[in-house]
């Protein structure tokens, strides 16, 4: 028995998320099948995350035990066999044990915002398209603030399984581009990343930073958040279409 | 009455192309459609490249004489009501009598090739998919070849409404850039400028250059096709939904 670990890219878009649900189609249900087909038996595949439905990776970590396999060649089969939406980047040869979710040690998400007057139809699906002036130094300003330490309670939904809600951020930091194809305005990237997320996290700050950077809420407002703060005082889920697991360290 | 000008940007999957065909999607029966639906009356639409089925466009170029309208507010309107696949970049005044297909100097293809050993999710539709080696010095020497003036007649179909098969060539080369997201393997673009394009001429010139650059096929052979030779003597049609009509220079 060899451990072996995946880099998954996908777009999100028909899957309802990744955890395998019955009856719906997840990320996680589609390798598992491909892994079945090609492996001949099921094994247990451990991720680095659980995406929600619609949320795309860049660089998706999975893992599992199950026979010696060539690398290339597990993730040509693979590829061959998986849906044109979810492409396995690389495989890989891992340590004894290695666990794709209990060994990283942190996640890197992008949330991707159209930040233009006009839509692009190439940004459909892959950003979130935001028509409405957006003053930079007050998105700046927010992400500053989000990192180090906090208690994230006000942008996880109330109802959830989390028992802890202090999160370590490591960066969090607006990027801008020019879009491609060139257009009238740019787009924003944020790039944030923890030692781990709650459900929802991202889209929760970055739908409450796009109202400070409207001008439709304080700064100050925005960082008693991270207090603690109560869910219902942050701001609107920020959609699931611009967000990407970009990669994970370990 | 005044002349409008519109830079249209478009996501060619879901239509049969650019001209209106009577019971199919076309952008242009699109475009046509939401001017006519904003003004009230039929306008005649002129265009500078009727892309075929598939194919995309970052700066496809309209015109048509209409009533007096404010450029960003007709923008506005008829991103409104267009699909989400088509999206007006910008409209602006023109000259009286201002035509775009007529009036356009050259026009500014780019074809997208995604070389990797493995395919990515985010450039299905977007990019042909070319896991096979390519020698990147065989595609340039084809470009090359490409530049100047030409008989065309090997890369457009036989059954033809072209009665002229010379095109001028005023830019032809290949540019290589990272995948994005990173994967393994890079783009690459072949970016093509002439004064005018024949049916599936890109497209052609591509597929053969392809062989080339795999080695099916000689650059003698390929530099010998430009000087009219039978179109059963170039390489496959590459798939449409490689292909961008980027730019028009007026």
């Amino acid at each position: 028995v060899a451990t072996h670990r995946l880099t998954i890219a996908y777009d999100g878009t028909p899957f309802s998320g990744w955890a395998p649900q019955p009856g719906l189609r997840t990320v996680g249900g589609e390798v598992a099948a491909a892994l079945q087909r090609i492996l001949g038996d099921p094994v247990a595949i451990t991720v680095a995350g659980r995406t929600d439905a619609g949320v795309h990776a860049w660089g998706q970590v999975a893992s599992f035990d199950g026979p010696d396999e060539v690398p290339d060649e597990l993730a040509r089969r693979l590829n061959a066999v998986l849906p044109d939406q979810i492409s396995v980047l690389a495989a890989m040869p891992a340590a004894s044990g290695f666990d794709a979710r209990r060994d990283a040690r942190s996640r890197m998400y992008c949330y991707r915002v159209l930040s233009s007057p006009v839509p692009s139809p190439f940004e459909l699906g892959r950003a979130l398209w935001w028509p409405a002036p957006l003053a930079r130094e007050r998105l700046d300003a927010c992400a500053a603030a989000v990192m180090g330490t906090h208690d994230f309670t006000a942008f996880t939904p109330t109802q959830t399984e989390h028992v802890r809600f202090e999160r370590h951020v490591l960066r969090c930091e607006w990027r801008s581009h020019p879009a491609e194809p060139p257009q009238p305005g740019e787009v924003l990237e944020l790039w944030i990343e923890a030692d781990a997320f709650m459900r929802n996290m991202v889209r929760v700050l970055v739908g409450t930073m796009l109202e400070v950077g409207g001008g439709r809420r304080t700064l100050k407002d925005f960082a008693a958040l991270l207090a603690g703060g109560p869910r219902e005082r942050a701001g609107e889920t920020a959609p699931p279409h611009g967000l990407y697991l970009a990669a994970v360290a370990y």
